[in-house]
This record gives structure tokens, C-alpha cells and sequence, in this order.
């Protein structure tokens, strides 16, 4: 078999596999308990691998929050004392399998959602969603009300949530949530209200029939409701487990990972394993809330860009007209730029069809081959935070830089060359 | 002012009053404690008034059901006595502010959903949603299952829909979930999994709150949770309430009315108040269920054409790609039909936007003149019964005949020249 059959046979694996996958969700545990390799003084952080002097402003508040959270420090100046002398290590979420939104900070006792794999029997982590507040963790901001939710959400949403899917019998199925919300106009990272309200709709009967107390039921009801990207972090979690089971496989040139810190921004290959090539992290063009501008934001930030990297979000923004009306040139523009989804692609996946495109299926396994042909590389739909004080300034669209593809293809002709 | 001022006026109030209505749900109730007028031999049923000897088989049975179902009689051979003898009395539900899905049947210990209409103080009641089963008596079906079903309504999910509204403080506003459904694709007649998933997500709240048993908050949840159309029994009332407001208004074109009764067809029109104007039921076009065909289709029925008379339905097929996909040539096809529903329509509704057509705001106002002048009908999306032994067989668009606009716009063109 020549090297051209390879490829096209690495390739069609990389996609049967992500595709096959059936990421199902079936425990909510903090880190420390969930996570293997977790340490009581290792945090987890969204993006490539960076140290704590380059780190952004933003993903060090984070960081520094999830310190004093954890209670390892009394102040952020010993947070930060911590950091410099490395009694505390930070790590990618990445290496742990696991992804984290916008700043992605994930610490031992922050409860996080399990996804199990079950055709491929491996794992994925998420902490859990925060809540609607432009001043969150996630954002980069971490005074004393937003620690304080982080504790209610590792106490009573965490235990709701554990409640209700004990009810369940332990195992909840996250495709059919989503089957049906595409239909709904999600793309899944800038809008995710349809998968949000269907998977409460599915889930509330058993957080009623469980015996949890009847305050935690309603509070957790009550923050669902006002939380239409509550569903999101189970989405990030789906898609990293699916893609993780499309990794390590030779002479495939389908991506893995995109992650973004704030600073820099990476790519992985199938066939080039755990190897990053990483570049500038982007500017987000998009809306900003008053008085804000692309000149006060971060550059692009979060794992949640393995919701691009399976084929949802900014690879698809057509399928979301009322997102596509708000960070784009509209519904039209959005349409155009399917075509540029679809011409950086090795596939198209069955589980789900696209009802504006007459149920075309989605994208699937974006292969840098075609990417370096075309020029076209993925967009992701995403949020913007201020880059000094953090929290949540605007939405909008981020690119890859095409030097990562260009670099990462290099690299991979030289291996398949080596073979 | 000349006449065609007067008309333009007029028809200007009838949109404002369309658009200006503001229907919220504040009671659920037996029929005979909520709509004025209701009695216990009484039996309202969809479209226009029809006489028991010529109504359609499945409307019969769904008649007989409710006769059997309020202990009126022991047999359905006792029932259809009692319909001979005008011992039982049938009236359109139309007359009674009250609006019913296909048959359309509600007795007097059905319970309904009370809407008032805040901004104009009319009200206006439909029955509760039965239940997702092919099998049920607004398909024309009265076994013992169906009847069991009904009762199981009237008793467990009646109280929990009480109980739940009470702790919202006896108001739960229905143009807002609406407003989030209208983005998530639903059109509201054939599809409602977003306005039900969005109600649901705002509801249980309340419903978790109340003091009522907890195995009712279960059922009700687990009702819901299989019940794609459950909203749409809110719908259709939402709709009733808007457009009763804009009936009476001495020279105004635009329609308040379409009701099929499965042999009739009737429409009203503002400034000839309660009038009917009929003529027979068309065929229902579309998909049908494996072994039946167009053939075995009773001819359209129910009131909840209202939803097209509002601007929802088969007035904004393109609104729901996914629905467009079951029963028409696809997404294409529907967005050219929507210029169709505008070129008959005399404003738009502010309160909706369609964001496949980058927000562009629903027709309101089915203007009878336009309908005449373009030779454009409403069309309606809806479902399909068996001609005798009733029961769902498909999903598909149905019109309203030409001849209805014709007569109607004649005995406009009529008084209008009276005045």
C-alpha cells in the first residue's frame, strides 16, 4: 500500500473513530477524586502549556482565585508567591484530559462532570458551569462573590446534579440532547439554550424522583433556568472525549486539539500524538458591550475550542441563525461560510444534519492537509474577556493562525516520511 | 376621509390590536368553572358549527368519548341518541372565546388553560395537551385508554399546573418563551419542542416550590419531558386572545379567524364580526404514516389554524427548517413560500423576528383584499386523522380555499359601501 492509501486509511479511522464515539455522562466528583494524577497543589489551566510569568492577567486571577479557594494561600500576594516559587504547579488541562472554559482554572476540590467514552472506554473532565455572571472564574475575576457561587456550585449544584443522575442509574446519554438542540439552532459554543432546556427537560423527572432535599431541587431548577449555557460544559467535555479517541493514530493528519490561553494557541495532529504547535492566541472580532472594544480584550481564550475541533460551533455557525445575526454579517454571510467548514474537512458526520442546509450532516475531522491547500482555517465562536481586570466584555469570532497548520504539516511530512 | 383612508385605518387597529395583545396564563380550570356560558350538556368542538348528522366520523367519536367521559351516557349508542335528540347540545368552541386542537372536543369537566389577555381584559380557554399517542380523542379516538388518559389529565397534571401557577403568583406571561422558541426554530404548530423545552425550563421552578405531592411534580415532569407539543395548547390560546381583540373594527379586511371542523372550512373577518364564511376542508398534503395514504385522511380540522390567523404555522414554514424538511420540498422551498404569507399580510409583528431571514420580523394581518388581489391562500401546517376510525396518520399543509376570501371579500366590498 502506498503512502497516499495510508493516509486515506488513517484518516477514514480518525473520523469513524470520532464519530463512533459515545461520550456518555456518568458522575459529577471533584477534581481531586475524578481526575487521575490530580494533586491538592496542581492546578489546571485552558490552552497550551504556560508558565505562571507569561500567563495572562486574566487566567492568573484565575488562578490565584482557585488558590485561595482551595485555601493554600490567605492572600493573593502569597497566591502569587506560590506560583513564582512553584509550590504550586500548573498544568494544561490537556494533560489531564480534561477541558476547561475561557480560563479554564480546575482545582482539586472543584467538582467536575465525568464523561465516559463508551465505545472507546476512555475519559473526559469539565468543571461545572458557573453561572450567567460577567464576573466570574472563568473570566478572570475572582472576588469574594465569585468564590463564594464556586462553593455553592461544588455544594449544591454538585450535589443535585450527582442526585439526580444517581435517579438516572448512574449514566445519562449526551448525543440525543444534542440531536435534537442542532435542530434547534445550537452550534454549541456560543449558543446552547436548545441543548440546555432539552437536557433539563430530560433531567428534571429525576432530580424530582430523587430524595435529595426539596431546597436543593428547586435551587438547582432556579439556576438552570437562568443559565442558558448550562449544557455547554457537558458539550466540551462530549467533544473532548470523542476526539481523544481519534489521537495517536499514524499517518493520520486530522487535528485533535485546538486550546487557547490568552497567550498562545495550539494544535494537536492524530499521528503527532501529544506534540503542541502553538502561535499568537487571536484577536475576537465581534460585538462588545458599551464601552468596550476589540483594543480591551484578551486575545482568544479557553478548550472550549474542542467544540471547533469536533466539528460544532464556529465550523458550523450557519446552523445558529440567531448567533450567526449577532457576530456576523448575519445569516447569509454565515451560509458562505459553510462551504470554507466543509473544504477543511475529511467527512461529514451522520449523528447530526443541519435543518438550514436541508439536513446536510455536520463537518467532521479537520485535516490540516486541506487546510494548508485551501488557506482556510477554523473559525471559533467565543467570548471575550477585558485583558487586564477580566470578566466578560463581548462575543465573537476567533481564527487559528494559519502558521500552526503550516508548521504542524511540516512536521507530519517529515514523519510520514520517516516511516 | 375617503373610504380607502377608513380602510387603512382600520386595518392599521387591527394589526395594533393583534400586536399590542399581551395574553398570560393565569388559571387552569374545568371548562364548566371558567368559560362563561358553559353548561353540562353542552359539548364544544373545533371549526365552524356543524349539526351531529353530517359532522365527520372521528369528530363524532371524539363526541361520543366526552359524552361517555362526563357520565352523560353508558354507551355510545346511548351517546349518539342524546346527539339525535338534542338532549346533548354542540356548539363551536369559537363561540365560547375557546379554541380546540383537531376535534377539538371539551365537556364540561375538562380542564382548560385560562389566557387572559391583559392589555384588552377578553379571555380566551383551550383544553389541555393529551398526550404524544397516535390514539387520543382530538385525533377521534374514545377507548377506554384514551378516557383513562383524560381523566389522568384532568386530575394529576391539571393540579400540578394549578399548583405551580399559583407559586408564580397565579401570572406566567406567555409572549417571552415565545420570543426565545421563535430562535430555536419552532413555527408553533408543528413543531413546539423549543417553546415546551423553554416553558418547562421556566416553569419548574415553580412547580418544584409548590406544596403539592412530589409524585405529581414527577408526573407532570415526566409528562412534559415526552410531550413535544405540550405548549401548544398555550399557543393556541395566546393566539385566540390576540386576535378576538382585533374582531369588530368597522372597515377593517384582516382576518380573526380560521376554523375546520374536518368538513368544513370557516374563516371570519374583523369588520363582519362573528360571521362565518365556509366552504368544504382540503386535503392535507404531506406525510403519512406507513401503510396509510392522502386517501384515508379525513379533510383538515381543528382550531388551532389560529396560529396561522396570528402569523405562526404555515405562515412561517421557513421559521422552522426542521419542520420544513417532514413536509415540504425542504428549506429551499419554504423560504419561498414566506414571501407568499407576506404578500397577503398587511404589517409585520415586532414582537418576532425570524433569524434564518437575519431577523426579519413575522407578517401579521392576513389582509382578505391581498388574498383576493394575489390569489395567494394562508397555508396551514397540521396533522392528519383517519377518516373513520380516527387516530394520527400524518403530518402535512393544508389551505384555505380561495372561494372562502372570494365571498368574504364580496360581502366586505358590500358593507363597506353601506356605511
Amino acid at each position: 500500500m502506498d503512502v497516499a492509501n495510508k493516509i486515506e486509511n488513517a484518516n477514514k479511522e480518525a473520523i469513524r473513530r470520532i464519530i463512533d464515539s459515545r461520550p456518555v455522562w456518568t458522575d459529577v466528583l471533584p477534581a481531586i477524586d475524578a481526575i487521575p494524577g490530580m494533586e491538592k497543589n496542581l492546578i489546571l489551566h485552558s490552552g497550551p502549556p504556560i508558565s505562571w510569568e507569561i500567563m495572562s492577567q486574566p487566567q492568573k486571577n484565575a488562578v490565584i482565585g482557585a488558590i485561595l479557594y482551595e485555601g493554600l494561600a490567605n492572600t493573593p500576594q502569597e497566591a502569587d508567591r506560590l506560583c513564582i516559587d512553584r509550590g504550586i504547579l500548573l498544568e494544561p488541562c490537556h494533560n489531564y484530559t480534561t477541558v476547561g472554559a475561557m480560563c479554564g482554572v480546575t482545582s482539586a476540590s472543584m467538582n467536575v462532570l465525568v464523561v465516559e467514552n463508551e465505545h472507546f472506554g476512555n475519559k473526559a473532565y469539565c468543571h461545572l458551569y458557573e453561572n450567567p455572571a460577567k464576573e466570574s472564574l472563568r473570566y478572570g475575576v475572582y472576588d469574594e462573590n465569585v468564590l463564594r457561587n464556586i462553593r455553592w456550585i461544588d455544594t449544591v449544584v454538585a450535589k443535585g446534579l450527582k442526585a439526580g443522575l444517581r435517579t438516572a442509574g448512574g449514566r445519562f446519554d449526551i448525543r440525543p440532547i444534542l440531536t435534537r438542540a442542532i435542530n434547534m439552532g445550537d452550534e454549541f459554543h456560543t449558543r446552547n439554550l436548545a441543548s440546555t432546556s432539552v437536557f433539563n427537560m430530560e433531567f428534571m423527572p429525576y432530580i424530582i424522583k430523587s430524595s435529595i432535599e426539596d431546597n436543593i431541587k428547586f435551587e438547582l431548577a432556579n439556576f438552570i433556568k437562568r443559565s442558558n449555557h448550562f449544557f455547554l460544559h457537558f458539550v466540551m467535555a462530549y467533544c473532548k472525549a470523542s476526539l481523544d479517541a481519534a489521537k495517536n493514530i499514524r499517518y493520520s493528519s486530522i487535528l485533535t486539539t485546538i486550546a487557547r490561553n490568552g497567550v498562545d494557541i495550539g494544535i494537536k495532529i492524530s499521528s503527532l500524538g501529544e506534540k503542541w504547535f502553538t502561535g499568537p492566541a487571536q484577536p475576537i472580532e465581534g460585538l462588545y458591550f458599551n464601552p468596550y472594544s476589540i483594543d480591551d480584550a484578551l486575545p482568544d481564550i479557553g478548550d472550549s475550542s474542542a467544540i471547533e475541533t469536533y466539528g460544532f460551533g464556529g465550523m458550523i455557525l450557519v446552523n445558529s441563525p440567531a448567533v450567526s445575526l449577532l457576530i456576523d454579517s448575519g445569516f447569509d454571510e454565515a451560509m458562505k461560510l459553510m462551504g470554507d467548514s466543509e473544504s477543511i474537512c475529511y467527512g461529514s458526520n451522520p449523528h447530526f444534519g443541519m435543518p438550514v442546509l436541508n439536513g446536510k450532516n455536520i463537518p467532521v475531522g479537520i485535516d490540516i492537509r486541506k487546510v494548508v491547500e485551501t488557506g482556510v482555517v477554523p473559525r471559533i465562536t467565543t467570548s471575550a474577556v477585558h485583558k487586564e481586570k477580566g470578566g466578560l466584555i463581548g462575543e465573537g469570532v476567533a481564527k487559528v493562525p494559519f502558521s500552526l497548520f503550516k508548521e504542524a504539516f511540516y512536521e507530519y511530512v517529515k514523519q510520514v516520511e520517516s516511516y
